[in-house]
This record gives structure tokens, sequence and C-alpha cells, in this order.
């Protein structure tokens, strides 16, 4: 990535990365690629800056597509529409704002930003509100410091707008959730305005220059010949947890999200062993032999076998060779308030957090 | 009702006029005779304005409970949730607002602007959009001339907010109906803002006034011992359309509404006549031995034999001695565009609308 400039020529590394750090959700980056590309084309590349070098007055505005996966590959946004989701924050506000801030360094997420940047000619923060993508609104490190989601806006791509203002950051992913369904189960959403001190505490560091550098290090490590899936464990200070193929994946599309759970079998080292990967969007608990060995809030990647390519659950299917990885979330995740915003138990497992098996990378 | 002012003492004939204006939906106007005696008692009484006399540059705010009758009954909104409404709508349009405008002038909401306007110490228009009561936020005269309902916004008793701003008044009632079902099947509405000139054409004048006397004529009647029923129905220029006892009723929540129909048996001079009533909030077609008698956009409106007091379709049952009666609804309502907005055919009955017979009435 340039100096502080984020041109058409990193936007693929970026959406390699943003697959990897979307541990199977957040959209597939590939829209999110089309969409950035077209407005960087039309106007010019977005400036991105240092978390640590925004000013404490700056008028921050997350920027993000909300639906199910499943959905946003089909009914593409315009770049417009993303545009015009922060517009309407702004005026119900009455705000100017000076930069935009991505929500999930996961999935399509980590481009939206790049397009409202592009088109609104503001820059955007290298850093997000997750550090990973997670399914619902409500589940970012703000909501940790009592961070409001809204007011918020709702934009679809017919021209249709919506403001909620909630009492807390669950009514906001309810309200949210279902305008989104109404709107065709996909929609553009702005949220969590903050001023720039508050961002500058509330967001995790570097993660949008972090997907970059994770696709180039997939790119540099195939043309070097060298292992792109150790490559990025390395990286990400993470763990390997299996290498095997897909035997089953039972996927559903509910309550506006792809839920479900995928077995696989071992090859290799791992000739013999049974893997199991259970997901809401994201994946959400790997399950070696019967035993987790890897949940939420760590990110769980799966990625396949050969490329390094990350696989979303939307994609997951029969017979493809993967190895499946591990690498640890922001630290914050892993408070008594983080884990009951996106531990196991929210999602509806009788189990704590496992958190990665760290010697197994050795 | 007292020379411009709406008090304590007018509520129960404006309820009891509102109820049979409400053509069997609308919510059970008790509920908003409870709310508006609350707010008359804290604020001071309501001045009402004749329509005529709204000045052009008048900036009208259109309140009303949104949400299905049967919960209505059981989760009764707070004063303040009516005033967060048109609050919430005026701070998004930045519009200090100068009237309160009645949605319906049948059920809860020909009492709901009574209750904002005390609270908000602004003057009711003596008008509504409706002329009578229908079950869809789009139904209303103003749809007819291109007005648009939003920006709209809604409010809980939480203190859950929103605006919906949207391409057309279907889409209006579409998200909002969502929202209003997350919010638990009611919620508060301000819609359809209006400056004067506007308001004085899109409105149908008179009903507020319209209620009370109703109200008040059904109260003299029994007072007199002379038939309440036949006073209403001379009051309106209807028509009777029958006299029997319910003998089935078959009712259904759906999608946010109470949809159903009901089967009575003539009695007296109807003996051996076998009458339905099909409903969806409110009643929308009357057979009489197999004929369709009356349908929407007229009113058909089913009140106790003895008292004349209006029986809502939530609370048809069994046994109950009914006779039902129909009457005009304002001629712009039998337009083209009139009938397809709120004619038999958008409720999914296959047949033109019939309008009253008015030579029964003899």
């Amino acid at each position: 990535m340039a100096e502080r400039l984020i041109t058409e020529a990193d936007l693929d590394d970026l959406a390699v990365g943003a697959a990897i750090l979307g541990t199977g959700g957040g959209g597939d980056p590939h829209i999110g690629r089309l969409l950035a590309g077209a407005a960087v084309r039309a106007h010019g590349p977005a400036e991105i800056v240092p978390l640590d070098q925004v000013p404490d007055d700056a008028a921050t505005f997350m920027v993000a597509m909300m639906g199910a996966p499943t959905v946003m590959v089909e009914k593409v946004p315009s770049i417009e529409q993303v545009a015009a989701a922060v517009r309407a924050l702004a005026r119900y506000l009455g705000v100017e704002p000076t930069h935009v801030v991505c929500a999930e360094a996961g999935g399509v997420n980590a481009l939206v930003p790049v397009v409202a940047a592009a088109q609104l000619g503001l820059p955007v923060i290298d850093a997000d509100a997750m550090g990973r993508a997670f399914p619902e609104l409500q589940m970012v490190i703000p909501t940790l410091y009592g961070i409001t989601a809204t007011p918020m806006s709702i934009a679809d791509e017919k021209g249709n707008q919506g403001i909620f203002d909630t009492i807390d950051n669950h009514w906001a992913e309810r309200l949210a959730r279902s305008a989104t369904i109404d709107m065709g189960c996909s929609a553009m959403i702005s949220l969590y305005p903050m001023d720039g001190a508050t961002a500058r505490k509330a967001l995790v560091p570097g993660t949008v220059s972090l997907c970059a550098e994770l696709g180039r290090i997939v790119r540099e490590a195939r043309a070097g010949h060298r292992d792109p899936v150790a490559a990025v464990v390395d990286r990400l200070g993470g763990a390997e947890l299996f290498t095997g193929k897909v035997v089953d994946v039972a996927r559903r599309t509910e309550g506006g999200f792809a839920r479900g759970e995928a077995t696989l079998t071992g090859t290799g080292g791992d000739t013999g062993v049974e893997f199991t990967l259970r997901f809401q969007n994201e994946h959400l608990v790997a399950v070696r032999d019967g035993t987790v060995v890897a949940s939420v809030p760590d990110l769980i990647c799966v990625l396949d076998a050969e490329t390094g390519t990350a696989i979303t659950t939307e994609t997951l299917r029969y017979g493809q060779r993967v190895r499946v990885i591990a690498a640890p979330c922001d630290p914050r995740w892993h408070s008594p308030e983080g884990v009951e915003l996106v531990g196991p138990r929210y999602f509806g497992y009788d189990h704590d957090p496992v958190r990665i098996p760290t010697e197994v990378a050795a």
C-alpha cells in the first residue's frame, strides 16, 4: 500500500486479506473490491490515516453493509448507496463527517469504507471496530466502552432510508436487521458516530493495512513457491488446527443469517481426525475429534490448502481441500464483557471460550 | 363539545363516535380516551380548529398509534410516547409544529391527537386523513394527492425511536410495520408532515367533531328511549344492512393484523338470512345471503342492537345481538385511484366496490 493512499493496485491484496480476517463471514470481499475499484477509478485513491493521528475533534462515521452474505453476492449495492448512508446520518446529526471508519476488517466491510472514502473525498482510518468480522452490529469494541451504535442510518439501493435512535445496541441490531430484511436482506448502514478522541480509544488500530499486508504475504508466498498458509499463521501469531477435506455442509438462511455446520475429515498428518466447524455467517467454534480447540472471540479461518485463499461459510462445499487456522483476537474481547457480547454462549454454545492452542503452532 | 376546546367532558362522546367510524378497527377508543383524559387533566383542554381556518404556512404533524388492535388493548402507550413521536419528526425536519392532525377518525387514533395536542400545547385540526379507519398507513386521502407519508417517525414506550424516508407510501408502511412488530406490535408514529395549504386540500373536514356528535346522538337517543342505531344511520346518511346474532368468528393475528370473518344469522325481520362480515382490523366486506351488499371504501359498522355501541372486530363473539349498518365514505375514495388504494381487490377480494344500497334505508 502506497504511503497514506489506497489505490486500485492495493485492492486485490486488501480483498485477499479481508477474506482471511472475515473468518468465513463478512460477505465476499470480491463484491467490495469491485465497488472500491469503481469508486477509486471515478474519484481517485482514498487517503488512509493511522488511528493515532486522528485529531480529538474529528467526526468519524462508520460505514458497513448489513445483511446475509448469501444475498450480498447477488444483490450488489451501488456506490451512491454507500455514500447515501453516511450522508443520511450526517444530515440527521447536523455534523460534517471528517473520517470514514471500517466496522469490521473482515469480508466485504473491509472494502466498503474505501468506497465511501473515495466517493466522499474523506480519509479512511487505518482501524476497525472488531479486528475481525462478527455477524451482529452491537458486536464491536466500542460497545465495551458504552458507546452507542445510534443514531444510525440505513439505506437501500432503491432510495429508501431510515434512522434509528435506540436505548441500547441490541435494539439497534434488532430494528436495523428487520429493515435490512425488508430491504431485500442487504442494506448499507452508517453508525457509531464518534469524535476522534473516542475513536482512538475504542477502535482496533492498523487492521485495514493488516488486510493489505496479509494479501501481499499470500501473493508473495505463492510467487516464491513458499507456503502461503504458514506465512499467514506466522504473521497473525496464530496456530494451524487441521488439514483435511470437507465431507458435509449443513447450511440454512435463518433470521437474515447463514447458519450451519461443516464436517471435515483429516488428510496427511491429520488422517483419521474428524473436524467440525460451527458457523453463523462467521466460523464460531472448531471441534477436533470431539474437543473444542478454538472458538469465538478468537479467529477461526478456513483457507484453501494450496493457495491460502480464504473460503467463506457460504462457499464451503463437499470435497474442498482446506487448512483451518486460528489467530488471537483483540485482547479486549477476552474481558468478561467481551466474552458476554461475542463468546460461545451468546451464540448458543454451552461452553466458555477456548483460546487458540499456541503450542500447536510450533 | 365547547367552542373550540376539547375538555374531559367531551371525551366519552368522542370515544363512542370514534368507535362507530372505526368500522370495527382502529383499536379500542377506550384506550385513547384514558390517555386523553390523563393528558387533558395534566395539561388542560386541547384547542380544536376548523380545517378551513388553518393558515397556509402552518406546520401540521399527523400522529397515530400503529399496530394490532388486539395488542393495543393490553400494551397501553404512555402520554410521553405520543409527544415523543411528534418531537422526533419535528427535530428531523427542523420544523416547529403548529398543529396536530388526526390520521383516522375511527378508533383509538381519533383520541391520540388530543393527547398530543394537550401535551404539546398545540391545537388539533377538526379533520382526519381517512374519514374513517383503515389498516395501513398509505391508505389516506393525502396519498391520492401524491403527498408522501415520510419523513415519518416511530417511537416505542421503551425509548427507541426511528425515522423513515421512503420512495413511496407503501415502503413507509412496510418498514414502519416491521419496526412496529419489533417494538411489540404497537408503536406511536408521526407522519405526513404538511403545510396548512396542503392540509386544507388533502384532509377530510369536520370528522373529529363528527365523532363527538355521533357520541352525543347515541347518548341522547338512549336517554330519550329512542333508537340509537337509527339515529346514527340518519346522521351519516347511511343504511341498515342487517339485524341478527353472531354465530361464528374465525380470527387470526397475521402480519401484525387481526384478520378473519364472522358469520351471523338473522333475527326479527331478517330471520332466515345468513350474513358474513370479512375484516382486516376493519370490516371490509358485508355479504347478505351470498351477495355482497357493502364493501370498502364505504363504512361497515357493527353496533350493539340495543345500545348502539360499536363492536370492534377483536371483540366480536358468539351470541352478540347486533345491527350492521353502512355509511358513505368521503367521495374521493370512489375515484379510480381511491379504489385502487383501498378497494376490495387491494385486500384480496375479487370484486369491485359495492356502494351502500341507500334504498334499503327507506
